[in-house]
């Protein structure tokens, strides 16, 4: 039975609620997701949160009647609230019906299995939460065996990265590493890797891509450094007609993955 | 010569501020552009600030110089004012060098030339200012004719879009408008109406895209009605292959967007 807190000065909530901070999740080692979409693909994807939240006006619909059960099924804690106090747990004023918190999970370079996918995603200090979740969207919409971050990323569990996600957090295996290790091990087995510069004449619709092909994405305000395009085993270039010099990141991952899916897929 | 401010209660400083509002921008048809490379690509679109805020420490770089020199001399006001005001108006603890505060301008369907564009972008109720800018900016390196904003849009002048369009709204004409009346329009022209969607066994890559094509994307959450769907000429989907059934509109706007500028340069 979901057990039932009303009081804004409970400690649970201000533990919760401290989630949104970077570093009390990595203290606590966890982290929030919030909407009934989002849960719904976690507990799909097979991961249920630790603290289930919910309204008294959601506990009839199905789908979190579902997650409560399997929460407690798996030991958690299902907790019936108030909308101000989701309120406050969410951040918004209109929060959605459920907010969720879950154990941090981190996959290693060594558990990928590089031939179970033929696109991999690669971004070197990404900075922008909502960069961050797009990109684990559209490595779930093509297919993509997993984001590999390198360096200062932002961080892939902040509260604005999940929502960006959509879920994708939960489907899309997520490796933080260094460019050294990275490349060491990309190296035992096969992969090209393939960075998205302006410094080239290769289009990146005129080239080839073999799978597994690691698509590596630089910083969105500076590109990647010159000693990791030197690592590269190609650099392309998406063309530009206007007057910026750049895309927004997200979307110049997203042009290159379908272009490398699209070819891949022939 | 620039004039000085230096004191939070100058009602100009309050009139500047409450442009970060909605509904203020609409009362003075103002809106904020912060950052010296935004402000410097509207100048070079020919889009002067009215109101040019700059800090000391930036009044010798010669960016702002030449901004201080082109404001005043369209008769603008050009005003040099204290990094906590910066920081004030910019709404950031770390405020770029300059903050300008230009007039509205609008473009109207019949301002536009379609044949001076292969690809022209149309987006109905779009609600996500990154979105709006993302599109912009993308819009801009595809070379595409403007951005055609159908019903209840996010505000295309919001501190946030203009900030993530990175300059390309001064760059790229914005119309206004409604459906029927963009509908009427079109068909006293050449141009084919693309459509994306979830509901068709049209491939995006499959598909072939004369110019003019107009490229709609609908709202977020639901797509486009129905009856949009129905006035487009041609409905294709971009093939989703993991968990999630759709990608971040910015980022399907520019799949669809390369994949026809590719095919047009060919």
């Amino acid at each position: 039975m979901p057990r039932e807190i009303t009081a804004f000065s409970n400690p649970l909530i201000k533990s919760v609620r401290d989630l949104r901070d970077k570093r009390h999740r990595r203290e606590q080692r966890r982290f929030l997701a919030e909407g009934l979409r989002i849960l719904t693909e976690a507990r799909e994807a097979g991961r249920l949160p630790v603290l289930l939240f919910f309204a008294a006006a959601s506990a009839d619909h199905p789908l979190v009647r579902t997650l409560v059960t399997e929460v407690e099924r798996a030991g958690g804690d299902a907790i019936e609230t108030t909308p101000d106090i989701l309120s406050k747990l969410s951040g918004k004023d209109n929060p959605q019906a459920v907010v969720g918190v879950f154990d941090e999970f981190e996959t290693r370079l060594n558990d990928l299995d590089r031939t179970a996918a033929g696109i991999w995603l690669v971004a070197e200090r990404l900075r922008d939460p909502g960069n961050m979740g797009t990109i684990l969207r559209t490595g779930d919409a093509v297919g993509a065996g997993g984001l590999i971050l390198i360096g200062d990323c932002v961080d892939p569990f902040s509260v604005e990265a999940v929502r960006a996600s959509m879920g994708a957090l939960f489907t899309i295996p997520v490796v933080r590493t260094e460019w050294a290790t990275f490349l060491t091990w990309l190296r035992t087995g096969p992969g090209q890797l393939v960075g998205l510069s302006l410094d080239t004449e290769h289009d990146y619709r005129g080239a080839r891509y073999a799978a597994p092909t690691f698509l590596l994405t630089g910083n969105e305000a500076q590109g990647m450094p010159s000693g990791y395009a030197a690592g590269c085993d190609l650099l392309v270039k998406i063309p530009m007609l206007g007057k910026a010099d750049s895309l927004n990141a997200a979307v110049a991952t997203a042009v290159m993955a379908y272009e490398v899916l699209a070819q891949q897929r022939d």
